[in-house]
């Protein structure tokens, strides 16, 4: 498969393999390991920039601790490869994100190794203390060791956690990963705090200013000189911030220097105290000339040519909804200065690299911060402006208190544009948009569109920008649209209004979906109706506010009505079915109706396409949902032009 | 209505004519203010204590600020009393928390003066930070003024909010208003660290240390004075860690004392500057000797007797639901362990304050930081131990992605206890529990289980205790149970089964409730029965996973199937007409099925049982919902005997 000659790293089975090398052998290793990295990535794909950043530190944790007895907690886990390849993981790692093989992140149900799962941010302090805790009243002895990037440490629950473990003192080990380029270029005082250490001199010089510093103190100071000391430390080598939330602070170091990181290391290890911090410099990308070169370190990459970098970009037919929702709101707020965009340390994944290019005063990238990204914007709508919050539906969970306290329950005009809502492949369950339909339609006040295709997506923007009554959110999925003109300009839709999109209305088979799974049904729909059935198909549009007299029309006027969604139940379907009891339209069995929802289980990473079939959404199981519920073809002849007549 | 002698106070109409007094009258007034502050809480019920430690501050704002215009907003805002006093809202303030009433927090709709709502803790730095970007962006000029707790800054969402105002320096002023005392004694290395500045010098004195200290550094340091002076001053006063977000710290200062307040303020309105973060020191309480003796600081009272401070207690029936939960928790872990629990700042009102009593080592609480509280919870599980993490259903929206994606998708056994599920009476529509079923019901994996009455939910918690399997969550109502004699010992339930609690399974009508609503189902029952009607009542015991066998045959057997709970649409009724839709049940027209959840409306603040009546959950309006379907007497006396053989 590959000609790549590793002959330390083929001594490998497991992380205790690392632990029986001699030290001066640990930076091959970690050069082999290196080169296996970017060999693997360059045929799966995959988050590349994060993990060639911590090879030496991969290697040296592996070394210094003993892993899987001590815990280690790889935060997101998206620079987890390395430490993958090291721990038995080899001979899969070429299955990287794909259906079947391994997750691109740190999972639990993979490997003893990998203690707590990640995928989201700043969630391994927490999970490391937890672990700490249930070491201390259990009686063990263990070490815990969270790495955790810089651009985590922006997100509020990092800091829930440090403060919490400053507090209890509870012996547990934080790598900061100072990479200062989490995915987007830095954001924040933390990043500013951070940016200002590494310009200062060497720690161990500092360190020895920071004593003679500490001797003039106690003169002044009546709580004497440890504590003076310990600012004197803070002062001089920027760990005061973490001083003060109660941990021990310890570096810079260089993290991918091995003579400085192990011993540097082994003294945490043995040190027995409360919290440290260790803060590790490294460069995203490290090793790789083409990542190294590259303005997001190749942070998440497709295929690539080892030798030249070049990635091998997938043929587009239509452009991403990303991208069609940046360029209609791009052109919104040309026509509506008060239009404003807020994205949470995501501005390339969520379009808003490109609106802020044209409108860099209205554009706030707020950090790793989703709780503060929506309160930020509710700020925003209070006074006057048209805030559109853009997060991807998974990362939106994490403000979701905000949504409901500060945005709905206020009635606070906040725009949520929902990226990635459904299911969005390689990234798996932890990155998939299922629940926001039910999380969000249960909310009084609260609109919820989603468009059908980049058409529909151009609407539902001006629509956006022109309702200004309570808060609005329309939700997308991953990747391209379906390939329809757009129009220059879009369109304002009336609130709570489906269309018919196929058929008459009448007939044997209504389909009813919301968002992109139209095409699915629009597909399923020429199949019924080859088999003679009439078959009507609309497309909601609104989740909420419901369309209650499409609703109530397509479910009079059909012996069967299918609701489809790329959501979760207590979503749409629940809110049609509310709808059809409350009415008493299901009383008199005159339709069969079914909701078509995502299953009651976690898709794991595969094709899109794929998990679309394996969640029964596709064009083949809402024929075959229809044909339960019909038969699969038009018996009675008599009705059957009312079905033809459509067909192709 | 009272005899309170309050001229000054009676002159002021709105904070204009504050602004409007010479500055020597301020402290009369804030005597008065104070007075009517107690008065009008010794009749409504409601926070004293917070607003009694804000009364000079609150005085001294609306003097140095032009409010409404300058934005004043108080974070949580159950210290807002005085401030409503001050703004047009005297004359209503002995309506506070009562049905029609003033709204016991600040409220948008309420006046001009409240420019953001709030209840939930530590949104008003991102909130501010909005309103001052909009100032900025609209070329406006006014001061953003955001008045936080010390407790509120263990929210990682004020840390988010302050390190975004850091980097984008926008001019912003925070007063921290540190009373060590939230809402339960405080916790987290913010609490000590705050600790340790009050200990030292006053402020002015340790700014003259400072100067000197500074002017020993320039030797050492490469960067100048300014630096040097700035981290002097962090040094000495403790602003370190705000001056790292980025803030310009200025305090502590006394804040019950005017003539410390009124210049500061003054200096730092006119300061022009980025974000400023004011220390004000306060008590608790303060100048009522009743609240300042109780170790609450009477945070959230009943109505009182003023000269004596004796509150009102209402005559208890039954334990309240926290009690149950508590006291069997504390019975469950003495046999287990493994049990452990956590709470997010809200010992008291979670029951864990007993449960702490008992097992002090195993009791956890970590502060207002919910986000943390969660995946600690995970790390805990992930070692074996079974924690219960006790949380208010409003407060766990600020947990919901940690419960996705730390806790579900890795289907750790967390056990969720959520307090306060449903319609919660005086603190309003901020704090009802709404949407806790919908939003845990739809992730996989996850148990969803809710109490009829107190000894139902000792059976849930030996059954949470059991079951390792997975996530599982228990959600009850604030207040007392129906006084049911409760077993020693509860019994583990059978995951996913209900019960028949009243008929036999077949009749004419169905009533399927979840949770406490079953005394309503009951009641409506007997008249139901004594119109003619066979009923049976189940009790689901269960949204997740559904008692699918108990669900189909209720439907087959009934001519009309009602589900009851306490939640928004989504939940539990949303995952039976599901089932019912999935297994064709309704395509007959054989059983008329309704679902009665929560409207979807907020529900503004009364009694609980006006607002059940409200909300058409109340025995009444379930036997209209049932009338609709079925009649208001059984026609045929044929089938009657079915019926009445349970009537009373």
């Amino acid at each position: 498969m590959t000609s790549l000659k590793t002959p330390l790293l083929d001594t490998i089975k497991d992380a205790a393999d690392v632990r029986r090398l001699p030290q001066d052998k640990l930076a091959q290793l970690a050069a082999e390991l290196r080169a296996e990295t970017i060999d693997a990535v360059s045929v799966t794909g995959g988050h590349l920039g994060a993990g060639l950043g911590v090879v030496e530190l991969t290697v040296a944790l592996h070394h210094v601790f003993n892993t899987p007895h001590d815990r280690l907690i790889w935060d997101v886990g998206h620079q987890c490869y390395p430490h993958k390849i090291l721990t038995g993981r080899r001979d899969r790692i070429r299955t990287l994100r794909q259906g079947g093989g391994l997750s691109g992140f740190t999972r639990r149900s993979e490997s003893v190794y990998d203690p707590f799962g990640a995928a989201h941010s700043s969630t391994s302090i927490s999970a490391g203390l937890g672990m700490a805790v249930a070491r201390d009243l259990a009686g063990e002895e263990r070490n815990v060791v969270c790495v955790i990037g810089d651009g985590a440490m922006s997100a509020g629950m990092a800091y829930e956690a440090m403060n919490n473990a400053g507090a209890m003192d509870s012996r547990l080990i934080v790598i900061l990963n100072d990479n200062d380029m989490s995915i987007a270029p830095p954001t924040g005082a933390m990043s500013a705090y951070l940016a200002r250490l590494i310009s200062g001199q060497t720690y161990r010089s500092l360190r020895e200013i920071g004593k003679q510093i500490a001797g003039h103190l106690p003169k002044f100071v009546e709580r004497g000189a440890q504590r003076a000391e310990e600012f004197a430390r803070g002062f001089w080598t920027g760990g005061t911030l973490f001083e003060e939330l109660g941990f021990y602070y310890v570096g810079p170091i260089d993290g991918h220097n091995l003579d400085h990181l192990l011993p540097v290391l082994k003294n945490v290890r043995d040190a027995k105290t409360g919290p440290i911090l260790v803060h590790v410099v490294t460069q995203k990308g490290k090793g790789y000339a083409p990542a190294e070169a590259s303005a997001d370190k190749y942070h998440g990459v497709v295929k690539f040519d080892v030798m030249t970098g070049a990635q091998v970009k997938a043929k587009s037919n239509a452009p991403s909804y990303t991208r069609v929702f940046a360029e209609s709101l791009i052109a919104e707020a040309r026509r509506d200065p008060k239009v404003v965009a807020i994205t949470a340390a995501m501005p390339s994944g969520t379009g808003l690299d490109l609106f802020g290019q044209v409108h860099p005063e209205r554009t706030f990238d707020v950090g790793i911060a989703e709780q503060h990204a929506v309160t930020f914007a509710a700020g925003l709508a209070a006074e006057g402006f048209k805030p559109f919050c853009a997060l991807y539906s998974t990362f939106l969970q994490r403000g979701y208190d905000q949504v409901v306290h500060d945005v709905a329950l206020q009635g606070l005009p906040v725009r949520f544009v929902i990226d990635r809502a459904g299911l969005v492949g390689a990234d798996g369950a932890t990155h998939a948009g299922a629940f926001d339909i039910a999380y969000l339609a249960c909310l009084p006040g609260m609109a919820v569109m989603a468009p059908a295709d980049e058409a529909e997506l151009t609407h539902m923007m001006a629509t956006m920008v022109a309702y200004d009554d309570g808060p609005i959110a329309v939700r997308f999925p991953r990747g391209e649209g379906v390939g329809i003109e757009r129009p220059d300009r879009g369109e304002v839709l009336p609130m709570g209004k489906g269309r018919l999109v196929r058929g008459t209305g009448a007939g044997d088979v209504a389909l009813l979906s919301l968002g992109t799974r139209l095409a699915a049904c629009l597909e399923a729909a020429e199949r019924l109706e080859a088999a003679g059935f009439a078959v009507s198909v609309a497309d909601a549009r609104f989740a909420k506010p419901l369309d209650r007299d499409l609703v109530l029309q397509l479910a009079t006027g059909h012996a069967a009505l299918v609701s489809v969604e790329e959501g979760s139940v207590g979503g749409f379907g629940s809110h049609v079915l509310q709808l059809l009891t409350d009415e008493g339209v299901l009383d008199r069995g005159a339709v069969k109706v079914r909701t078509m929802v995502l299953p009651d289980t976690y898709i794991d990473q595969d094709s899109q396409a794929r998990q679309l079939a394996e969640a029964g959404l596709d064009a083949d199981a809402i024929v075959a949902k229809v044909e339960g519920l019909v038969g699969t073809a038009k018996a009675g002849l008599g009705n059957a032009g009312l079905g033809l007549h459509k067909a192709g």
